[in-house]
Order: structure tokens, then C-alpha cells, then sequence
């Protein structure tokens, strides 16, 4: 393949944001992902999967060559809404000032685009290649990058070492990376009581009284101190609701949600049991749902976060920071495969109006995922 | 007056029922009160007070006489709504088995019409009897008793004691008397916070957080251990209010509501002070606001209590409860009057469907009043 036909990351940022492709992402987004992909001797299977309310979603498996090390970079292609008052259109990917805008700049078609433009770069002999694209990380996040696992699992396919694109950078390109996240639980409490007249409270049984003691309790929990790469795991209560418009009337009913971001020393399942004893203790008709997001996943610092390091640094001068820090990603579905982390795009303007990336920092985010690739072939 | 123009209550009882009241209430239910009032030789005042929402009202100030201890007999025309699902028109006054059926029929147009049966039973010489009725008691009660009290002052009416006729039997006429009130407060908690992501608590401010400790604290407070005639102050959390759809978000504000119904050791500004000061050690931006429906109120056991007690023993061989139980009513402004007391009919079916009096009972309280204001004339 010549020089002359090496996408430009520039060039496919500015085609995938022109394809609006607010989360669940279908088709052509994933024409124009294809079409970059195939001329680069990728073999490219697309597939949708779930229904609605959640889906139909698209995911996109790209998979070039079959020896050596395999190295996967995930990412998504859907958008979260742009929302209204950006200084241009959010999908017409104007450049401006040194910068290119639009809605997925850096979240993260701008390293989906760099992704394709560092395979391009990178030889084909010296490793397997994959990109595992999903249509919906934005979203409810049931069927793309699972869907993607259980994809690979049919075909026997299994990466050893997965980068996730997500913007991780803060305040420069390459100043952090994620070696792990924290994992997440929802937790509804609903706590019935008997609903009376507040003048006769003997012929009541408040239920709000009942939850204050159950979330006292919680908030004087302390569920670990922090490790070595994670902060500790805390406990927020996010909703509170009774909804009594009577003034003089005891609620027959209360209810609470909990959001937990926990480290690795804990799993999902056993703190809902935790919460779910204590609201027992209290009242042993409380009714306590659990949703699990996410487990937490933690890739020891080891051969590819040296990688990653070495080839940021390469780059720009600096090792990165790594961090465990912030919400979920996919990346928790993708660890459970390999040792998996996380290097994308400065994040200061994600989700937000006027998000932008800065031209110069998609070539070097090209330049450094062709180095890492190179690194992790060569063992 | 010949015996043969004494009013009979039970009539009168179904003529106040036959005007639909429901709160606040004007007009015709009050032209059969005075209609009754005046053949007995009562000086018939009406007035309207308050404007659009909680009024107008109209109130009814009846005096016969001007010397000798002064008794008043106070109570409300208006009816709280009848609701659906009665077995006859609520506002037929159907009399049925010995009961005589409608909205209004203990609580309290039966005590109002014994109020004036009794009335033509008592010498117009033995003292001063006077009628406070208004319009507005089930309703805010902003312009109904506290604006009769007001022309009364205006008059220089006052009188020496006053018999409330809210319906305090409990399963016999007699058997219950009301020498007291407990106080009533409700107390709004808004926790201002600020708002961020849960996985980024150090950004955000939990407003729930802090509403859990002010409310913790609270539910500790012990605020006494009763009277010789109250029981306990109580609070009661009566309302949660978060209202945040977003599962990873921490809200920007939380809310919560007390009612406190505290016996004649507290003030209602006493207590609002306590919860402000415990809200704000927690969080000084907190903002707390009371609404003081009611102070307490104690009629010490004496002159009042014991002529009630009195009559009621003459008629029904049993002597009454004297008790402080139950929600508010218009005996919290009477109080400052002058020693104020209540008794009225069996209250079972008040604001509830198929309300009814006993005949027999509306007889018997005809009796039981006139006594008490016979035995309170003589001193």
C-alpha cells in the first residue's frame, strides 16, 4: 500500500462526526468506519443486535491478520445529543483556530478516526489487529460492546491486550491513561410503613422514620480505605422520595437510591446484600433492587501500560499518570478478555457544547497508537 | 315563649343538612341558623371576612342578654366534602333505624342545632349565651373563628367561658370531653447542596447527605415525657422531596417536612428555633420554615370542666374523659378568651361516608348543653 492512500485522521474525524449518530448508532456511521477499514486488509463483520426500548444497536468487529500478539482498540461511534446553543453545527466538523468541532470529536470518533489512521501505519505482518466498535456506550449499553464479546467468543477470537479510546487526557495529550474503573451499583430502598393521621402516630407506622435510621446507618459506613491504584469506595444517596402532599397524614410509603462507586476489594453483589442487611435490620419489609453497571476492573501495571507509557512518552516527553478514576466505560466488559486500559483524547469538552479536538493532537494520537501497537508485537 | 315553639333538634338538624356547606360556607345555611336564633331573643350579627382562596366566610355572632356569668357556644356550619359512595344524598337528612344520616350530622350541625334547642331551654334571665359560628373550620380557618374573635373584641364581647361542640364522644355520648389541645407546627427543611457526578463526589456537594444527619438528629430528640394531662410532643417527617431522575447525579437540593404536635410545655416558635438551630450546625445555608398552626392549649380542671362533667353525669350516669388527644380545632383561639372546653357527639362517622347522628343523642345533648349552661349561670 502506498503513502499516497494513508487515511488522514483529520479527514475520517470530520466524515464520522458529519454522520449524526446519536447513541444507539446504525448504519452510516458504520458505512464510513467500513469503507476506511477494508482497504487496509481488515476483514470487517457488521451486526446489529437487541430490540427496542435498548436497541436495534450496530457493532462493527475488524479483524486483520491471524499471527502473533493481537491487540484490540475499542471504541463507539455513537454520540450523546449535542443538545442546543453550539457556536456552529455539531455535525459539520468545521475547523477553526487549530481545532476541529463537533459533536464525538473527542468522544471518540477523533480516536476511531486515529485508530484507522494508526493501523494504516502499522505493518501488517507484525501482529493481529482488531477494532471492536460499538453503536452504543452512550446508551443503555446492553447490546454493543457485549454483544461484541459474545461475537468474538463465536468466532474464537481473543485479544491479548485491549486499548479502549476514551478521552482520558486532561489537561494534555498523553498526561493520563486508565489502567481501571471503579465499578458501579444503583440501589433502590422502598420502605413500607402504615399510612395515618399525624395526631394519631400510635395507629401509624412511618416509614420515613424507619428509612432515616436505614440511610444514618449507611452514610456511617466506611467500605475501605482506598488501594494502591483506586481511591476508596463511596456511597451516595441520589434520590429521596415520599411524594405526601398532606401536611397532617404519616406516608404509607418512602423510598431512597443509593449510587455506589466501589473499588476492586468488592463486587456488586455483596454490597447490595451489605445494604439490603442493614435496611432488614430496620425494617424487614423493605424492598431493596439492586442494579449492578458494572464490576470494578483493575489491568496491573505491567508490559501494556509500559506500552502505552513508553509510547506517550516517546511522543510527547512525559510518562502518564494512571489513573482508576471517573465513571464506567466499556472497558469493564473488555477486561474480563485481557489486560485492558485506557488512552484517548483530552476530555475537557466531552459531553459538552462546542466539544473540540485540536488537529494537531489527532496526528499525534495516530503517531502514538501506531507505537504502542508496534511495542506491544513486539513483546 | 310557650313550649309549643321550642325548637326540636332533630328538625333543625335536618334543615342545617338540607344546605350544602362544604367549606367555606355562606348564605342559606346561615339564614336557618338565624331564623332559629332570633324568635328566642338573640342579637344576630353576620359577617363576611377574608377574600379569594381561603375566603370569604361567613361567620354568625348571636348574644342574648348582657348580665350574669357569660357562656358561649361555638362551633362551624361548614362541612368537609361529602365524597362518593353514599348510600342516600348526603344532603337529604334521611332519617333511618334511629339515625339520622347526611354530611355534617355530628361534626357538627347536630351540635349546633342542640346549641339552640338548649338555648330556648335556658331563662334568657340566668345569664349571657351567646352562639360563635363560622363558616370556615374545616377549611384554612384564617377568617372564620379568629375573625369572630376580632369583632368580639371590636364589641367588647367576652365571655366568661366557652363550650366548644366539636363531636369528642368516642363510642357514647359523655364519654369523652376535650380540656385541652396539643399545639401544631409544620417545619419545611431545604438543604441546598451542589450538584455533581457520583463519580466525582469531591466536586459536588450531597445535599441528601446532610438532610440524612439533620434528620438523624431529629428523630433522637426526645422533647418530653408527657403531662399529667398531655401525652408526649411528637414529630413526625411527614415528607421526603428530592425529585432527581438521574441515577449518577448528585442533586442540588433536598427537602424535607416535620409536623410536630406538642403539648403546653412547648411553643410552636420555641420548637421551629430548635430545628433551625439543628439544621443549621449541619448546614448553615440550610432554610427553615415554620407554619404554626396552633399553640397548645390546657383548660386546668375546674368550674368548666366540672359543670360539663356534672351534666353529663346527670344525664348519662357516667362521668367523662377529660382528654387533650387528637388533632387541632377552633378551641385553640377560644382558649385565649377565656376557659374553653369541648364537647359534642359520637365522632365514628365524622368525614366519613354515611355520617349519622342518634336521634336519641341529639335529645339528650339538647339536655346535656342546657344543663351546662344552667349549672355555669349559677355558678
Amino acid at each position: 500500500m502506498s503513502a499516497a492512500i494513508l487515511p488522514d485522521p483529520v479527514a475520517l474525524t470530520k466524515a464520522l462526526i458529519a454522520c449524526d449518530s446519536v447513541t444507539p448508532a446504525r448504519g452510516v456511521v458504520f458505512d464510513v468506519l467500513e469503507a476506511a477499514l477494508t482497504p487496509l486488509g481488515f476483514a470487517v463483520e457488521r451486526f446489529t443486535a437487541g430490540e427496542a426500548p435498548d436497541g436495534p444497536v450496530e457493532n462493527l468487529l475488524a479483524v486483520r491478520g491471524h499471527d502473533g500478539p493481537h491487540v484490540a482498540f475499542a471504541g463507539h461511534l455513537d454520540v450523546v445529543p449535542p443538545g442546543a446553543g453550539w457556536s456552529a453545527d455539531p455535525f459539520a466538523g468545521e475547523e477553526r483556530g487549530g481545532l476541529l468541532y463537533g459533536r464525538g470529536a473527542v468522544d471518540m470518533k477523533g480516536a476511531v478516526a486515529a485508530f484507522v489512521a494508526a493501523a494504516a501505519q502499522v505493518s501488517a505482518d507484525a501482529g493481529t489487529l482488531s477494532l471492536i466498535i460499538t453503536g452504543d456506550e452512550e446508551g443503555p449499553a446492553l447490546h454493543g460492546t457485549r454483544a461484541l464479546i459474545e461475537r468474538m467468543a463465536a468466532r474464537g477470537i481473543r485479544p491479548d491486550f485491549c486499548l479502549v479510546g476514551e478521552p482520558t487526557s486532561v489537561a494534555r495529550l498523553g498526561d493520563t491513561i486508565k489502567i481501571g474503573r471503579r465499578g458501579s451499583v444503583n440501589i433502590w430502598i422502598d420502605v413500607p410503613g402504615q399510612q395515618g393521621h399525624v395526631a394519631y402516630p400510635h395507629l401509624a407506622d412511618n416509614p420515613i422514620t424507619r428509612l432515616i435510621a436505614i440511610l444514618a446507618e449507611i452514610e456511617g459506613l466506611v467500605l475501605d480505605d482506598g488501594t494502591d491504584w483506586f481511591q476508596p469506595s463511596n456511597i451516595e444517596v441520589t434520590d429521596l422520595n415520599v411524594g405526601n402532599p398532606a401536611h397532617n397524614v404519616i406516608p404509607g410509603r418512602a423510598q431512597a437510591r443509593l449510587s455506589i462507586r466501589f473499588n476492586d476489594l468488592h463486587r456488586g453483589a455483596d454490597l447490595a446484600a451489605r445494604i439490603e442487611a442493614i435496611a432488614h435490620k430496620h425494617t424487614p419489609a423493605a424492598i431493596v433492587t439492586p442494579l449492578i453497571s458494572g464490576e470494578a476492573f483493575l489491568t496491573q501495571p505491567g508490559a501494556l501500560s509500559d506500552a502505552i507509557g513508553d509510547a506517550i512518552e516517546a511522543a510527547t516527553g512525559t510518562r502518564p499518570e494512571l489513573s482508576t478514576s471517573g465513571g464506567t466505560s466499556d472497558a469493564r466488559f473488555l477486561s474480563v478478555l485481557c489486560p485492558t486500559a485506557e488512552f484517548g483524547l483530552v476530555n475537557a469538552t466531552m459531553h459538552k457544547l462546542d466539544e473540540a479536538v485540536a488537529v494537531a493532537d489527532l496526528h499525534r494520537l495516530t503517531e502514538i497508537y501506531a507505537d504502542i501497537a508496534t511495542r506491544l508485537f513486539r513483546g
